[in-house]
């Protein structure tokens, strides 16, 4: 089992500078986990990744279920084999990629119903678009969830015992009880309906994990309960009435940030304050600094990686799409600030020049520089933490 | 004025290891020259591709040409700046993209018109294929090539002058005179007549080139012809007249690889046997062997990294596609043969399972896996020269 010591407490807020020792090597905290997808980063190795500060890695779970390359990576003794790595990582659920494929295309939402800064401006929140919403392709019932594999149609089952069995062969350091992610249009029957189930199969995923021979991992129970006080508290308390050893919080996340916020001043304060809390799916700089201060350890999110496919640069000075014709002439870093390779090397000409081509080398620049920036932003609130200067990072970043 | 020196000649073949010095470096000859059309190697760096023993890179004027992007690398100083590298750098003429859109596009056909090695299997060579015939989009004339620029419809203009111009202000160390080349499906009389004009758009081209201050930079003349021996003779007497720092031999390379080996023995030998000698845009394992053993000192080509991205391995072994479901369990190495770090580190299982993905890191391994190949074959190549053996590995090599 993982262990985790919490190094530093900031003065005026959650924050806390931890350290999480796994099997595979220590994670420093607060940590961001680049996400693996299918078992590689989308455009840079993990050797780079792990040099600027990448401790850990998230893989998904459902991906390897799917198609049944559980039990290839089985055969190779596990992920960290079946990928020759020695870092160490994560697993989710399945319970995120199950919602995907159900509420998701039903309700036409992510993790939190309304990304628009706006808010439910006409057409664009998915309560008013009707073109936004599919067919539902999964079942949920007190066994498990049953759904339609997108690319072959076949019908396949995922439940607690599934979820716990396909971690435990794929070897990851911390690994995820099976969960509902409800949808943030669900209402509150049916979250408090789901909960309910929710906190059974965690009891089945325990009872799945203690089977057969100890192993290194650790297993995080996921707090649901939507954007709806009362349910959030009544999983807090049974699920960190369990011997888990962190605890995750799931989506759905509300309607907008502020919501997410809420969820998290609603939920963090009342869980062991010893125990790593982990905040799935969610990365943008403010999430990061907004988790942070309310006590959240790790951050799992493909933005660094997505953002940089589709052209979209972080920086000091806020998001930039080198995909637009505003760089195309410019002689600057894609970011002054950033002391990464691409930021030393290369300006925001070249690399547009190679976006605007669709060429896979300016793809490789911009995930080595997006991922350098949200590592080395994590490196910053550790050491901001460790000085009693959170506040003050805090403030230079979001300004 | 880059230099060209042979350092050793084998004894029974016209095969030559020599070394190109230009302002950037030297180069070792013969020399795999990988391609980074738009200023980027598909899926490596260039750094890495230069650990490997990649000496020199090949950038496509014509691409730089035709959205004015020339502009603004001569703002930057040139490609070397542009692309922040040190290394030497090619750029061909434009003729062969010009080709492309034209001829290429009405018949069909590439550079060797037909690449099935049962040769004029009914409704595959194009010749009986009207489906792959479409309409040339390109006129020339005694002043240059008139075309459509397929991404948005606009009238170019690329003569021998434009051709020079722009690969003065690209300023990589080795550049080709403006050609026409012509189709394998060209006739006598019009590839008679293209050879003269090419003849002339290289007398016009040494003037451009000769224009302002002198720079480091060292011009190749090309040879057309087409599949006439008297024409590539013909070719060879003018252009070797002219004082080329070497030769370029240019497509069309005839209907398949024995017509090109044809055209090889009828014009390498009766070239300056000082002169370095390009063959331009071939570059199998068993076209490097039969280039190098006819007088070839370097070969540009796509194919490391095309074929990568279509999930194809070279190997010892051969060619294997990653992409089929073959090598989904085994933990063996791309190649058990090879040294790179693909194979060192990761099973076929792996890398086939990223690239049945569509994971962008699978075409990522197997471009680093590819490339090194091709560079380490070089090396060896070089390396047999130099001790006698090439006619011992190029048996090892062309089972």
């Amino acid at each position: 089992m993982p262990e985790f010591r919490i190094l530093k407490k900031d003065r005026n807020t959650r924050a806390r500078a931890g350290i999480l020792k796994t099997a595979h090597g220590v994670i420093h905290t607060p940590a961001f986990v680049p996400v693996a997808t299918k078992g590689a980063l989308r455009g840079i190795s993990f050797e780079n990744a792990n040099k600027f500060g990448g401790d850990i890695f998230m893989v998904n779970t459902f991906h390897f279920y799917v198609d049944g390359k559980y039990k290839l990576v089985k055969k190779f003794g596990g992920l960290h084999e079946f990928l020759n790595i020695g870092y160490p990582l994560m697993t989710d659920s399945g319970g995120f990629q199950v919602f995907s494929l159900g509420f998701g295309l039903e309700h036409g939402v992510g993790k939190i119903s309304n990304m628009f800064p706006g808010e439910n401006r006409p057409g664009q929140h998915p309560k008013d678009n009707p073109a936004l919403k599919k067919k539902n392709l999964v079942k949920i019932t007190e066994e498990g969830a049953e759904f339609k594999y997108y690319k072959n149609g076949k019908k396949l089952f995922l439940d607690a015992e599934t979820s716990i069995k396909t971690q435990k062969q794929l070897g990851a350091d911390i690994i995820f009880a099976f969960d509902e992610c409800t949808s943030p249009l669900s209402d509150y029957e049916y979250t408090k309906m789901s909960i309910d189930r929710t906190h059974r199969w965690a009891v089945r995923s325990l009872k799945e994990f203690e089977k057969g021979p100890k192993t290194d991992q650790g297993m995080m129970g996921i707090i649901q309960g939507g954007e709806f006080k009362d349910l959030r508290e009544k999983a807090v308390e049974f699920v960190s009435s369990l011997p888990f050893f962190g605890f995750g919080i799931g989506g759905p996340l509300g309607q907008s940030k502020k919501d997410m916020h809420k969820i998290l001043d609603w939920t963090l304060p009342i869980l062991p304050e010893s125990k790593p809390k982990h905040l799935l799916g969610i990365g943008d700089v403010d999430d990061i600094f907004n988790g942070v201060e309310r006590g959240i350890d790790t951050f799992d999110c493909v933005n660094p990686t997505r953002l940089a496919r589709h052209g979209t640069a972080l920086t000091h000075g806020g998001r930039i799409s080198l995909k637009s014709g505003r760089y195309v002439n410019s002689k600057e870093p894609v970011d002054k600030k950033c002391g990464c390779r691409i930021c030393q090397n290369y300006s925001r000409a070249y690399v547009s020049s190679l976006l605007r081509d669709w060429e896979i080398y300016g793809v490789m620049l911009l995930v080595e520089h997006n991922l350098f920036y949200m590592l080395n932003l994590m490196r910053e609130i550790r050491q901001a933490i460790k000085d009693g200067k959170f506040g003050e990072l805090r403030r230079k970043y979001l300004k």
